[in-house]
């Protein structure tokens, strides 16, 4: 009997004189003049197709088999043999080909010529089936696999903060709003939405973090964190921002900005060094035809030691450079992309950890350094897309942060359990978050970002 | 220099002479008249505390190690040895202790005796804190993680599906509306919402199910699973309903129903054996204080093979049984968890698969037996849980399935893409869904789901 194999195991040697049965799409179909037909067929297990060699001898060599064409779904029966081509070691001498499907090449969307992303983001259900797709769904589940070991085996739990919440991260943050009304009839009193008829008895909303959350199961079972999925209901139409997307947020009790920056660097590491490893076939596909330097930045960032810099040192360095900037650069203000690039592109050219910002233009959780100005915030920058991670070492002294809300007008009320977790066996503890999409758009140079994510929402678009 | 470690591994004999750092929560403090005190110490590593020796040499001993008491936050430096005690491998001889947060014994919520899980619901922030939470949050933790090395080491994609939909895959189901427009002051024309003004420029929901995205990913890629967050908004006031809860949806292309039984029964051993093996403390728990069937339950289950069962036969064994049932039994009505729960628990005393349920009952996605009264759906039943999985192969054929939709009164336009998928190169497929919460409540025998997620979300309630 025949076993079943992927089209990844196939193309290796040691699969060589296994009777198999692949199954999968057809990429090409080639007739040879001798009587035979080249297939390439491609399952998704990894990015190279194997080729089928499927002899005009089979009994529906002319009714189905010369009918395959790009798209078409088949499984193939037969003997995987050393492959006297060039760039493959192994391939398939059908004995039989079962079409399971057809893909009319007349109205088949995707055609043998290459489409222009913006195309294929209308088609996203067909767009996994093209190369630079597959490539990036094994890349991204690459890197997520990668984010769950490095936590696992550093003994964190994975935690699910919740999607709804009545709580907003940030204090500011545009959010959606998640409601059971009936739009057209939104049930009101004394002209007020009356959100006792809601769902959840009062207005509800898509969180934009689970940092919060997070807090408090670091504060009780020490290193906690969470991947799931956030949002940010800006109006932004740009190649960097989505509606929805996915954050890893890791938070950790007894952890200074210091511990902070050794787990962020050594995350970011072991993700690039996983997916070099793992996915050394896409990775190429990327560095040979969506950006040339991928594969060596990777390389680079892996070998190298992350520069830590204050932010009043980043300052001074960026004023003493003589680059003229769009925007100017000023104590007190936040950096710009430009600043951030000038210093990891070319003042240290590589990833800088600036740390210690001024104060007022962090939000309130992140603790007050000594100097009264400064706060334990760290950004982790990296060439080309800047800030790649943000994160900080929280406050947690009771009456420190009790006067920072107070400063940035937020109601304790709605905080009260957060306050709790300082009043109640307080703890240093930090943590950060990392944008999974923002990760992908750096290690495949893939300039959209919603070509990074299977079905991208933003303004106007939740198709899908 | 002292090492830091863990509290799980300072409990292990390995640790036994070694000079170390804990860092965690007090759960007790016990003074001996020998001159020192007895400080129960845990971080969330392992269910278990270690027992801390706190002389009264300690400089700090009178002024702060004796006011320490349940939920204080310390860092303790100091000497593993050998325990004399009993049910504890390692001690640890404090050579100091640093206080970072006291917890007023007058107020904090967490008292030594018991709480009701009612009341620990309403201070969740603290609950991670209590043994059962902890354990709870352990034993989640080790069966995400199970489920995504069951599905990496078979080669499966982990694919992140859209939680903001316009499409609603059950073609039913109570839906959560997303909205970016002003309650109080929603837009309109000609009596209608305007949602050319909302942020997606139509209605937008809250998902139920990643299933139809997952096909997409599985028609072209092969074997994808999705782990993410879904949403009913169903008011239902139940222990084992929630408003938001994490779903487990694989897709598999060329797997039939049979392969799909596998699968899922694979799946569910797998993750039985993990928590069993990786959470013995947990567990233990478990079995003496919430249910003592829960381990030989699940060891039963691992050992067993899982009976397989045509929902036309589990009508006849039912009518034959003799039992009084609450409810009818009728071919073509759904099996009430009185039934599932009487063939799992009594008829045949291990997890049953029932396949090929009713057409009519049945969502249209579901393949159509050559029979025609059937479609090939599948449910895993386990004992006093009843449905743990629900899954069937699906539909490829364009026409029946255009049929069926036609049947359910569903209009085509919104599935155009989902059509799409079995117009080219359409593939049998096959996938189902497993709760994480329903499968956590089995696993711990928690009675409520509310317990089983970190902040649950149920009708009039989103705090945290």
């Amino acid at each position: 009997m025949s076993e079943q194999l992927s089209i990844a195991d196939a193309r290796q040697a040691e699969a060589i004189g296994r009777q198999v049965v692949l199954q999968g799409w057809v990429r090409t179909r080639r007739d040879s003049k001798a009587g035979f037909s080249f297939l390439e067929l491609n399952d998704g297990s990894c990015f190279g197709n194997i080729q089928v060699i499927a002899s005009a001898d089979l009994e529906n060599y002319e009714q189905e088999i010369k009918k395959l064409s790009a798209g078409c779904s088949v499984s193939v029966v037969g003997l995987v043999k050393e492959s006297p081509g060039k760039g493959q070691t192994t391939e398939i001498e059908a004995t039989a080909v079962t079409v399971h499907g057809l893909a009319d090449t007349e109205t088949y969307p995707l055609q043998k010529k290459r489409h222009s992303f913006e195309f294929l983001r209308t088609i996203a259900h067909l767009r996994p089936r093209t190369n630079t797709f597959g490539a990036i769904a094994r890349v991204r589940n690459c890197i997520c696999n990668s984010i769950h070991q490095f936590f696992q085996e550093d003994g964190f739990l994975y935690i699910h903060t919740p999607v709804i919440t009545t709580s907003d991260c940030e204090g500011a943050g545009e959010m959606f709003q998640v409601t059971t009304l009936e739009l057209d009839k939104v049930p009101k009193t004394e002209a007020k939405v009356d959100f006792t008829q809601d769902f959840f008895d009062r207005p509800a909303y898509l969180t934009v973090s689970g940092q919060l959350e997070a807090e408090i199961f670091a504060c009780g079972l020490g290193k906690v964190y969470t991947f799931g999925p956030t949002f940010r209901a800006e109006n932004s139409n740009t190649a960097r921002h989505l509606a929805e997307f996915w954050m890893v947020e890791p938070e950790m009790a007894f952890y200074d900005l210091e511990d902070n920056m050794r787990v962020a660097e050594r995350m970011l590491k072991r993700i690039f060094r996983d997916v070099l490893e793992k996915c050394p076939e896409d990775m190429e596909f990327f560095n040979l035809r969506i950006d040339k330097t991928v594969i060596e930045t990777l390389e680079k960032i892996i070998d190298a030691d992350f520069v830590r810099l204050p932010y009043t040192e980043a300052v001074d360095i960026l004023t003493a450079s003589g680059e003229k900037f769009e925007f100017p650069v000023d104590w007190g203000t936040d950096l710009q992309s430009e600043h951030e690039r000038y210093l990891t592109e070319k003042h240290f050219q590589c990833p800088v950890i600036l740390y210690d910002y001024p104060r007022q233009i962090k939000p309130f959780y992140m603790r007050v350094n000594d100097d009264g100005h400064t706060v334990r915030a760290m950004d982790v920058l990296v060439p080309k897309v800047g800030e790649i991670i943000g994160g900080s070492q929280r406050e947690e002294r009771l009456d420190v942060l009790q006067q920072r809300m107070k400063e940035q007008n937020l109601e304790p009320e709605g905080y009260w359990w957060y306050l709790d977790l300082r009043r109640y066996g307080t703890v240093p503890h930090s943590g950060f978050g990392l944008g999974l999409e923002r990760v992908l758009q750096f290690v495949t140079g893939m300039a959209n970002i919603r070509d990074v994510i299977p079905f991208p929402r933003t303004p106007g678009t939740a198709e899908f």
